[in-house]
């Protein structure tokens, strides 16, 4: 069904879906492995401490919690209800709902119409904007709050605690990429599947990150395909205001395109008229998963970069260089460093080194030397922002410098600019990072990764400006 | 100087620099942390089972082995001359190496053509021609084989042991990427690290590898600029015959290649013209640090695709959208499976699985069903490679998986055919992932990366047709 405009009912009732104070489970089951079973488990164990009713007219308790045969059954008020019982029982267990006068619905169960089960999705639908209730699904792995460890979810846990709140039209990858937001601490403050999105879309869910959510500072989204293409636009220019966006849109090749058609029933559209929304709208583009992860967490941490000028920080050449072409594809040319900023740089280097953008503090620099180095780029009126970039040497250790650097970030934070690391090396360089992206530093493995996260801060600077 | 056309001489000395029987050090040093201690210590603690020498006047032993005053003291043959001397001796030691007619030599000490003494970086060159022993340098972090167990250099320890032979004209680059090596189990044979290549350039190392290295299956070459094109283009020709070739080429941005000029004082050139050189030549291009190393990971362990029909195989629907997105920038746009082939795909899929390319096996696929898809795929006449994608679910333990997938490789392997294999997840999957890399098979942390590595192999593949 055509989205309406966005709702201004769904904006103030995502809450109850993102961090309801009580769920019922509608299809709750005592054995292992089922959905049902699954999904109240993962309630249990992601650590909710609102109320959890399980909802099965065969049982009486599940997993040590009371059951009640029908929602309606339920004493308390119900703020969210998950729907894990077969398509066919959907509908009465959804008017259940309704009399309920639950508030949010999110509905897990498949075969509607992603196999061709149109009609009776458009039922379920109509039901709920009859009595204004938004509805997540079908179709879909569920709700993942980090924030307030809601795991709503058949996902193995919570993703990483962060502030990215990230939307995606596929469910294996909410779930395999789980894994991603702990081995590289990319922090998530809410995962939500849309699977068919056939009530809620992308669109009421950026405002809502945008508008009601303080937990969240900027949106990660995969997309498929866009049913509601001037709705977006409009969700995302009013949303791009208070919070970065950032898209991976799959199924931009032709073939893509087919195979994204008949993953999700999408129509996908072609590269060109995506990029031409995407502009319109104001989203930052990410290249692939890994990026559409790299830019969303350094505009989760970072605030934007306000200037074209960019100072690029290294102890190697090579990274230098390599930092350089990057500059150029992610539309921060790298910039001559400012006349008075080169003596500053230079107290930092011996002869040898060179106070040029990337300005090379040489093999030998010490973790001082970069402090000093990076806290004089930032503090100077002309940057933007700044990347340092760390190539391993015997004569670091690179946790010093780690500590150094997130010194360096308090700085940043004062003088209201971005910074971004990145730190190439082996296992204890991964350590050093991981802390790093802990203690809220986005620290990438490689230079042309740091560099797209900047160039991302740089965009969002951009539009800022603009608007 | 400029360098003569590929020497015969070089090419058969070079085992003397990358395999030698026996290593003086001269500039030896008792002290820890100068250089000339660093790199005694690192031939002991690497397990080079040769004799070493350590060469310096002042001093009976060095970490326990005993010193001569010269090299010509040394009472048996010395294959490897590593120098770490002051810049302004190097010319009487190269003398005293000349001498003693040692067979090869990497001069690790800096202060050459680099910080503009061009002059005794060309008279040290004439001697090594004159006497035709191949020079490695001067300005570089030294040589590191780890086949062999020889690590001649300041680095950190040997790279984690494989088939890529990695050739770096940036030093800090091959010291930090030592770490990833073992990070991510990209094997590698030997890393040579070329500073300012006065002598012996890419080219004669690539066609070295290429004709008299048998432990060495790809070439990954890190390159700001190259001195000697013609020269590059007829060794690479002559040496893709036998063995692939990826290129990163930094400094191709205009302000990159100012960096690089800077740099390594190479004339970078125009990104133009480098494709053109690199195409001529048969040289697969990365885009970036991961793609070199993802790209030589592929191509040093899997043979050419040799035809054009890729078929993707995965149990997520939205991995599979992405990898065809990557099959067309890879230049493997996805075919249909071929009419045969489908009946046999759906046997390992439930109903609402698609048997079209890429192959959804559908979240419910367990290890079996992989492996049956996979070798299915991998026997039939006009498939040329498999892609293997595997989104983490609840169901699989990823290591069954990886021991099915290797598996599936001996078929692979059996039918010379490319298998890649692409894990998404958290650390159980990185573990699985790690042994499948241990055990030969490419795997990758998204689709991607692993598009990107059977785009490669493609590319190798048709390089040979062509030749």
């Amino acid at each position: 069904m055509r989205i309406p405009k966005i709702r201004d009912y769904v904006i103030k009732n995502l809450k109850y879906i993102m961090k309801p104070r009580s769920i019922a489970i509608i299809g709750a089951a005592r054995e292992p492995g089922k959905i049902g079973n699954q999904v109240v488990k993962n309630l249990i164990d992601g650590g909710f401490n609102g109320k959890i009713y399980p909802i099965n007219p065969k049982a009486d308790q599940i997993l040590g919690l009371k059951a009640y045969p029908t929602v309606k059954a339920v004493p308390d008020d119900v703020d969210l209800a998950i729907i894990v019982v077969p398509a066919r029982v959907v509908k009465s267990v959804i008017q259940d709902c309704v009399e309920k006068k639950v508030k949010g619905i999110v509905v897990i169960t498949s075969g509607f119409s992603e196999v061709g089960n149109r009609e009776l999705e458009d039922e379920i639908v109509s039901m709920c904007r009859k009595y204004k209730i938004p509805l997540i699904g079908p179709n879909v792995v569920g709700v993942l709050n980090a924030t307030q460890k809601v795991n709503a979810s058949f996902g193995p846990k919570l993703p990483y605690k962060g502030k990215i709140g990230f939307v995606s039209q596929s469910g294996a990858l909410v779930i395999a990429l789980i894994g991603w937001t702990w081995n590289q601490r990319v922090g998530m403050s809410t995962i939500v599947s849309i699977g068919n999105k056939a009530d809620v879309d992308f669109s009421e869910l950026i405002v809502y990150f945008a508008e009601e959510d303080p937990d969240t500072n900027a949106v990660a989204l995969y997309i498929e395909g866009l049913d509601a293409g001037p709705e977006f636009v409009e969700a995302c220019k009013r949303a791009s205001k208070k919070i970065p966006i950032v898209a991976l849109k799959a199924g931009i090749s032709e073939r893509g395109s087919l195979a994204a058609m008949s993953h999700t029933g999408s129509m996908a559209g072609s590269a060109r008229i995506y990029r031409a929304v995407f502009k319109q709208a104001g989203v930052i583009l990410a290249e692939n998963l890994e990026d559409l992860y790299d830019r969303s967490l350094a505009l989760s941490l970072q605030p934007p970069a306000r200037k074209d000028l960019i100072m690029v920080i290294t102890n190697g050449g090579g990274a230098g260089v390599i930092s350089t072409d990057a500059a150029e594809k992610y539309g921060i040319p790298l910039q001559d460093t400012p006349r008075d900023l080169v003596p500053k740089m230079k107290q930092y280097m011996p002869p040898f080194g060179s106070a040029k953008n990337p300005v090379d503090l040489t093999g030998m620099a010490r973790p001082e030397d970069y402090y000093g180095a990076v806290v004089d780029a930032l503090k100077h009126p002309e940057v933007g922002g700044v990347v340092v970039l760390y190539c391993h040497t015997a004569i670091t250790n690179p946790m010093d410098l780690a500590k150094k650097m997130y010194e360096a970030s308090k700085v940043a934070e004062n003088e209201n600019k971005p910074l971004v690391v990145c730190f190439i090396g082996g296992e204890e360089v991964d350590r050093a990072s991981i802390w790093l992206k802990e203690n809220g530093v986005p620290t990438y493995p490689s230079p042309m990764r740091a560099m797209s996260a900047m160039g991302a801060l740089r965009e969002y600077g951009r539009l800022l400006e603009k608007l």
